[in-house]
């Protein structure tokens, strides 16, 4: 006997479409979009009369339980995923970040391990690659198989994660014969080393100095090298967490040039400057994460990104720590302030207010950000990032009317902070909808442990993007 | 009692989305998407097993019963709306040309005149203004309440229908008051007139010596001057038949400095190339046009402008003329050569044959280009340009196993040579359907002569696009 | 017998060099560089001791008596070539502007009339062409041959001087062909036609609305119009008063695409800005001239425009009328208000002091754009525009201890205000020589009315540019 | 009692400035240019009717007895200097380059000894630093003082004289400290290593992968990391040998910007091609250099670079090595044949041919590229690289009557093969001046061993450049 949920009432946008429909879903699936649907005694019904309905939210960008700078990211899957689903998010993305020498295998498995059973909403697997050599490279295609098509370089941490452009050059020829794509986080390592042994060496120690420390020029610099070294490779490339004019200009001209360049930014980055590293004292440990917040006229330049497509989606980096006791290592020397900031379960909710109802992203614009960019690019479309017929029941249904806004006291991170503590919400949703299952209600967490499933996402092929 | 048709077992492309769903038709309506649908006795069943599914053509550019240079274009809206409907195409957008002195309202009415009762699918207008004055000006309001919300400029054709910046501007700025949207005919017309001069006196008079009395530099400069006097007004900009990388750079420089231009192209510029004027002797008559065909090394940068957003739609400027009689008028002086060549039938399979089967478009593109872009920029969205619920089932049904090539003998135009003439067609419209009428099968017209109904546009809202 | 001066113990800078030496002169030409020259008895003895000697300026635009929007300017041949003298201007090139219909070898009879016997520095001419004719086209070999070898065009003063895009063509074509340099006011007047229209019916009347009826994006467009109109035609091409980054990009980038293209600035826009307009009341008609006053961040533009050598020279555009009785007509209409100002004295003194003394120019940079620039451009060389064996003895000799401030009080403008009234001067020229011949010293004049000659300039050879 | 030489008749050209002089030379200056001068008995005359007299070229980039993969150079600064003087050249800087360890005090100290005594022109010293640590930042002052005010640095040659860009950073910070300039090899050491080991793996051995293994794309993006770097470091930079569009539109958009980089070209890139490597078998081998020749569409975009002032001077990075018993220790192997060509006696005669004779140099360019560019870069001025009172009488002579060919038998290199063979000469050196002592006549040696002197340069002053 099938598991039947009716949604009546509501208006539907997709990244390309708006229309009015009931949708009628079995176990868990979308079966039928039409006018005036009925169903059976027994099923469930929403009513979304007034109600906006959105694919579920994909964030592709966490980082959950992570051993990171001597301590281990505040939020789990467990809660991590809890939190996405009160804001609208409906399925995760999370890096497997090995440690060097580690077999990648053994690494996947021990995310694995730390997800399974545990996640409120589905979750898949990007692989960060913190060293090339022989072993690394034969694991590839079995990491791919496994549904990991996405290998994670970092041009920054040097002497950490950081690899050289030789390296690079080797994932995005291997990354192309595989399949996979290759996703940079895009810092010039030696000049953010170059500064901070400065900074250190003039005993400038504050949190101010991070930002200093990581100016947007080497964010340029770095992107403008990984989409010439991905042209070069003849390999498509994705930037995460795009925070800069600098870096946006580089991805614009590669797009002016018919470059395969895909890339992302965070809500940071679209609604907080760097001016909150200067008028907070140590609080603005806060907000020590890389890239740091920008100069405010970034904001404009990125939106702008997202609504002309220079930028396809934006996800969280969510790596929080508590302020007490984990950002507070950084005392005295910003380099030990774990970096990161919560926002997994704030992100949709901030796009909606601050991108739909601020008139900066079109509503299908906004579907297309936080959802079917990311699913399209990481191999999870057509089951996620749409609400169309044959799709995952994945939803998130706006009611406009309702009002609210972030706080500590209400997102369900397991955090001591709200990086967007204060920012007024217009419009919040009133259920989100997992594979057919409502796991909040305006905020509140309905779901269960271990609903989440894993997702094996499909290869990248650059043919369907025409390239 | 309802008139229903239910379409079986096809896949569905939209901008989009891609799903396999029966569609569900009601009263020329699309009121259900699903899996299995069922529908009653004497509903009409297609069986679209196998087949793709997109939302009918839109050719946004076409001259039908256009008296120019002296004589007629040969299709009128009965042939050209056949030859439409046969080729996938369910909504033209025919330009409305007022003779300078006359009422715009008069103007309007006869082309209503010429459409009424005669079409096949259905139709709307655009307005051209070939000049600017307080009478123009003052009945501008009253076209765009009639549903015709986007004025043409042309920046060439001096003496005749050409404007200069100053009327530019004027119309820039009511346009932006009321709402409609400007297209311009980006040439620069004096360096035209300069051009065509010359070669007179040099007695230059071969249709060879049309494409160089239309050099891609007039057409860039053009470009480039509309887009800076739209900044300069706060307007949004239109840029019809855009032909040469020349142009594209311009659009493209101007997105990403986050302006809005939006920009159509042609099969003919997409496909054939200034070489043709060079080897055909007074054959070459068939395709003078304006702009003229271009160095072949534009047509990959036109297709990359397409798939990488920058172009939005693709049109045909179908304005066909017999090359016996018509064309050969200007035999001995190329420019009384009548300007145009046939294409609103050939547009949809060329698009699918040379744009997907090629790999160069998206089947989600091509569901852009052929007729999402053109609803949304011209205000027949959701009504045209999408298949979804609420939607008017106009419908294009491509059998991607049948082959053709096209040729005068079997596009349904009006005209004694086809421009395309050989092109091999992989795949084939099965099914046109519009508003839930077959009004052709596998290129044979099944519809009828008043099928086709006006269509008013509602106004075009740059907060829409969010600007 | 000859007649000798000998200048010692100066140092000498010119467009490349810096060197100390003594420069003797006989009958008006230098003739030879030495250290420790000595001379014979009778022979003038200059010491030029901790001075700074420099070419004779150059100023490549002036408009000496002419009769423009309904009066005359008020320095005439006599008045304006004895404040140049004054100011270390030591040769003018002044423009011949023919009324339409006027044949042009009446204009240039006109003009040498002007200035026969009355000037006090030596004298060239360019012509303007405010039409374009067989007549025209036929006279300009002549006019060539006469020494005037650059023609001026408009492409503003719409109805009045102004050509369209076809003749600025024919005229780039003649130029090349009869070995001249094309000049262009480079300001669409279509768009300031539209905005002087619009503000006349808003009743916007006063001179503050003169900068807003003349944009920079209109002299930006019309720059980029000139620029690639002149690739077009093969030819070079010369934008005079350049006034605006949004100009000086197109020359920057013409000049990376390797085009030929030369330019010139004022020093009114290097060390003015639009701001004038706006606090002056009606005292701001001072400054009404075209191209206005821009925005201040433009000034580093263009002394970063001299400094690489996207700009060649700084010319005044000196069109002096007096406040009193000129500008004053346009009170009640900023239309009507005379447009220019006074400055061939100020030039020199204030690129000493603000270019040279401010660090923004080298001391060669400075011999260059005063004075070699031009000579180049305009076929003056070697005659003027250096100082070397073989080369008139025209020279500008800065005392760099003495200081001054320019004045309406001081400099030798026949016109009732300075433009630059209260500017401090660090350097004053201590003797200005004109063949040989003292005609300043500490700003009063010393020469003679009539010792001006006029120069006939030579072709304009492209192929000395190896273009 | 002084050294008098009167050179009579023949025409001056300097980076400015054309004129008709005598020159008159004391003690090796000279003391005065003027018409008609005359001397006393026993003084040098020398005729230079119809002849050009340019400063004596100065070669500021050679290796001369260079100890280099294995192997040493084969010109030392003997038969090096020797070759200068025969080709035009009166003055040379080769580079100091330390071992890693080694004094930076020491390595001068060794350079000046296979200097001393021995060279037929004057010299100075350029050094590279291999390494950056804290002994030689602080020995940096010392190098500076010593007179030589320039570090080279290398992007490539990854695992040997590579720097990181931290390093890059600290050197950029040092030298602006310091006035020193930073000059770079511009090529991406990792992309290189990448390429390298890949042909290695793949058993591609031949000269011909040498080229295939330095991509433009790799300078190219060296270029504009290095420019990025300065910029940040707020430090003026040179880059040397730069051979391809790709780096030469990054130096021309950084001088758009405003920024002060400098650079220079060598004949081998404006005159050869790849296609060398591909069609002489192991022969190619005499032009494995790094950068490597290019495609010959980089060659007008050079010519362009240095008519416009993008590119300030062409050296020749003179690095020679047999074809025997050198160039042929890379058989088997392209990684082991030494890096590098013979140039040092062609270079002057290359660009006077192919440069002012063809076109693409006017006599002035001419000048400041093989002489005044360098001097002012360098430190050098006004010592050397003009031709004006006070100057080292150092002076090329060129007799353009005089028609040559450039071969192995005939320059005085000390290797077995020229780069250039069979070169056609149109117009050579009839006399070369080093400090008034006549070293050369039509090629042949007529100078002495030890002549030559050390220069100690001057230190770069960024506000000479009004940076």
């Amino acid at each position: 006997m099938t598991n039947k949920m009716l949604i009546k009432n509501g208006t539907i946008f997709t990244a390309a479409d708006s229309f009015s429909a009931d949708i009628l879903v079995e176990d868990g699936k979308i079966v039928r979009l039409g006018l005036g649907l009925e169903t059976g005694s027994g099923d469930t019904v929403l009513d979304a009369a007034g109600m906006e309905i959105y694919p579920g939210g994909i964030d592709a960008h966490t980082h959950f339980a992570l051993p990171f700078m001597g301590t281990v990211s505040a939020d789990d899957f467990e809660t991590g995923t809890r939190a996405a689903a009160c804001g609208g998010t409906t399925t995760i993305v999370d890096f497997v970040i090995p440690a060097k020498g580690q077999k990648l295998a053994a690494a996947v498995a021990a995310w694995h391990e730390k997800a399974a059973g545990k996640t409120a909403v589905d979750y898949a697997f990007h692989i960060a690659l913190p060293e090339v050599n022989a072993q690394v490279l034969a694991e590839l295609p079995a990491v791919v198989a496994d549904g990991i098509s996405s290998f994670k370089c970092f041009m920054a941490y040097k002497g950490a994660l950081m690899i050289d452009d030789d390296q690079l050059l080797q994932i995005l020829r291997a990354a192309k014969e595989h399949s996979a794509l290759v996703s940079v986080h895009a810092e010039n390592g030696d000049m953010l080393t170059h500064l901070m042994k400065r900074f250190a060496a003039e005993g400038k120690t504050g949190p101010e100095y991070h930002v200093l420390a990581h100016p947007a020029e080497a964010e340029g610099e770095a992107a403008h090298r990984a989409i010439l070294l991905a042209a070069f490779a003849g390999a498509p490339l994705h930037i995460v967490h795009l925070s800069c004019d600098e870096a946006l200009r580089e991805v614009a001209a590669a797009k002016l040039r018919g470059q395969l360049v895909l890339a992302e930014t965070c809500p940071q980055y679209l609604l907080l400057s760097e001016d909150l590293y200067r008028k907070n004292g140590f609080e603005a440990a806060k907000w020590v994460m890389s890239p740091p917040l920008r100069a405010a006229a970034n904001q404009d330049k990125l939106w702008a990104g997202l609504r002309d497509g220079f930028l396809q989606s934006v996800a969280t980096d969510h790596c929080s720590f508590n302020f007490k006791g984990q950002k507070e290592m950084g005392k005295g020397d910003f380099m030990k302030i774990p970096n990161g900031i919560p926002g997994v379960g704030d992100r949709v909710n901030l796009l909606y207010t601050c991108g739909v109802r601020a008139g900066r992203l079109t509503r299908n614009q906004f579907a297309a950000v936080i959802a079917a960019g990311a699913a399209k690019i990481f191999g999870m479309y057509p089951e996620k990032g749409t609400v169309a017929v044959g799709s995952d029941a994945d939803l998130v249904i706006f009611d406009p009317a309702r009002k609210g806004e972030v706080s500590v006291r209400t997102t369900r991170h397991n955090v001591d902070y709200s990086a967007f503590e204060g920012q007024r919400l217009d419009g919040l949703p009133a259920f989100v909808i997992s594979r057919g299952k409502v796991v909040a209600k305006y905020g509140e967490f309905t779901g269960e442990k271990g609903h989440g499933r894993y997702l094996k996402r499909k290869k990248f092929d650059a043919a369907e993007w025409c390239h």
